[in-house]
């Protein structure tokens, strides 16, 4: 099978390549007739204009782009992306757009990826993850105006975002524990120099503060199992010990829990556990586990949706998801 | 900042656009000092081959497609996916390559991506996983002559293809479990129609039927949590009952625990459990689960290599993974 050519169609239809051309493009210089024949064939011989020569006329690429800053392992240990990649297919699914996915190992790499989309006209816009502190990115996009939407963080440095409030979520999970009778508790945490990890590690001390409670300072990881046992044995050996603790993610805490096991803590007797994220695998541990529960799907397919209104030149509201439940089961007494 | 066309290049050295774009692109017409000069300036100036006018000019599209026939939710929730992508964004990223992802509800919608993908010059060949008993898809990736690499399966129906031994991985499997005393054995496996669960329970029920013990008729799932309980539930009211059963990934063997431990049976004294992955979270749980190690990342990188080369126009050998290792642990006595 070949790809139909305008000139394919034309000469089916009976008419010059540039009537052909007037036919699909909707310009005038041809008759309703010929029009309709046009089109017909066309749709009969499947053509479709050719996104190459679409992109050069200064149409749009039909695509968005997202680029993820983590190592393999990071990448393909965290159930977050996966979910989050599945709710922007969702959004993009009934447009017919695609989604452009690249793994880089730094922010370096993801700036150069932005200008390289940007030179060979990749992408229509990007989707941000993982935002900084003090963040390069947004500054480039903004520089190249490329669209930008913004997934999670406290703030966009400018540019449109879906938020979701990592405080008051921790504030949840504090005032959980605390309703539990604890008075030490601690906090393994993701990478620091993330924005939304610096959030939820400001909102641990301060609500720890406010409620006279004792918070170790908050044991960062990268998120791997090896960081995640590493943090929990620190925090096993420090004294006094905290009573409860609250992992990051879905990876920190299985190796926490692990770790727990070996030292032979009873959970939640000796040591209450929270995760940030729910999943189904809580529920086959004994004790089931709390969980923050949220949806990273919503959240892919609103931060989508987000980026093809910029996209489309409409103004953007930020959009901030509801505050995730708090799901209390056996871990912390529940 | 504008894009660097070029008109800006030559205005930048002083030569025609003509004489850049021969520099530019390799041509004769040009002496090899303005050469010089164009491809500096070039390089100074950040330009690059617009990606529309390469892909109009035949040349390549730069990117490569990975189409998934599943929900929302089986794909959200399948780690597989995650460490395959992870694995082919390893093998591209050195080469400035994309991954396009496109999420589709069934195999017609995979088909129309393919043939739109194809008119709008948007990949240059694509990667297919999920191969089933009777599978449409090759036969149309042929009649489009679009590059394509199967990954997994028994059979890839004439295309080039990354395989796993599931049928050896599965006779070792029910060995183990034979060797531990074993005499009645059950298996959940995923969907039906695809040819690698076809061949895992051919071989299920053959070196079953070769060992002189007792195999249940494999209980099929869509992979879901929810139909991994039913399953469940169905092999432990069946009379006789197993005393092992083989769960086809994550999801199903969290949900099978889980209607264990509700229905108050002991593992592995009462059944004896197999995942077929292994996770971090089988060290987490107690018992440690027995499950069968491989690693999509490999396969993942080992396709997209495969597909560089087929695009390439060189010869792609059939690539055979290592059989996967089965991981002993307590959930088999082990």
């Amino acid at each position: 099978m070949k790809r139909a050519r305008i000139q394919d169609i034309a000469d089916a239809v009976g008419v010059s390549a540039a009537a052909a051309s007037f036919a699909l493009n909707g310009k005038p210089g041809v008759s309703e007739a010929v029009r309709r024949k046009v089109l017909d064939a066309a749709e009969t011989m499947g053509w479709q204009p050719n996104v190459a020569a679409r992109s050069l006329a200064g149409a749009r690429a039909g695509a968005i782009g997202l680029v993820i800053a983590r190592t393999t392992d990071s990448f393909g240990t965290e159930n977050f992306f996966l979910r989050l990649i599945a709710g922007i297919e969702q959004s993009i699914a009934s447009r017919s757009l695609s989604l452009v996915l690249q793994l880089v190992d730094s922010v370096e790499a993801e700036i150069a990826t932005y200008r390289r989309w940007y030179s060979e006209h990749r992408v229509d816009g990007v989707l941000l993850v993982d935002l900084r502190v003090d963040d390069p990115r947004p500054a480039v996009l903004t520089e190249l105006s490329l669209p930008a939407v913004v997934i999670g963080g406290p703030e966009s440095f400018g540019l449109p975002h879906v938020t979701i409030s990592d405080d008051a979520a921790m504030r949840i999970i504090v005032a959980h524990l605390v309703a539990q009778g604890h008075t030490h508790i601690a906090y393994v945490s993701g990478l620091s120099e993330l924005s939304h990890t610096q959030s939820r590690i400001d909102a641990f001390e301060q609500a720890s503060a406010a409620a006279g409670i004792i918070a170790d300072p908050a044991y960062s990881t990268d998120y791997s199992a090896a960081d995640g046992s590493r943090a929990t044995i620190e925090l096993l050996i420090r004294e006094p010990r905290a009573t409860a603790v609250i992992f990051d993610n879905e990876v920190l805490a299985i190796a926490g829990l692990s770790e727990l096991a070996d030292a032979g803590l009873a959970v939640p007797e000796q040591m209450a556990v929270v995760a940030w994220e729910d999943s189904p695998i809580w529920l086959a541990l004994r004790p089931h586990l709390t969980a923050l529960r949220r949806d990273p799907t919503v959240l892919g397919n609103d931060g989508a949706t987000a980026l093809l209104a910029a996209i489309d030149g409409e103004p953007v509201q930020t959009v901030a998801e509801p505050v995730p439940t708090l799901i209390i089961r056996e871990s912390t007494g529940g």
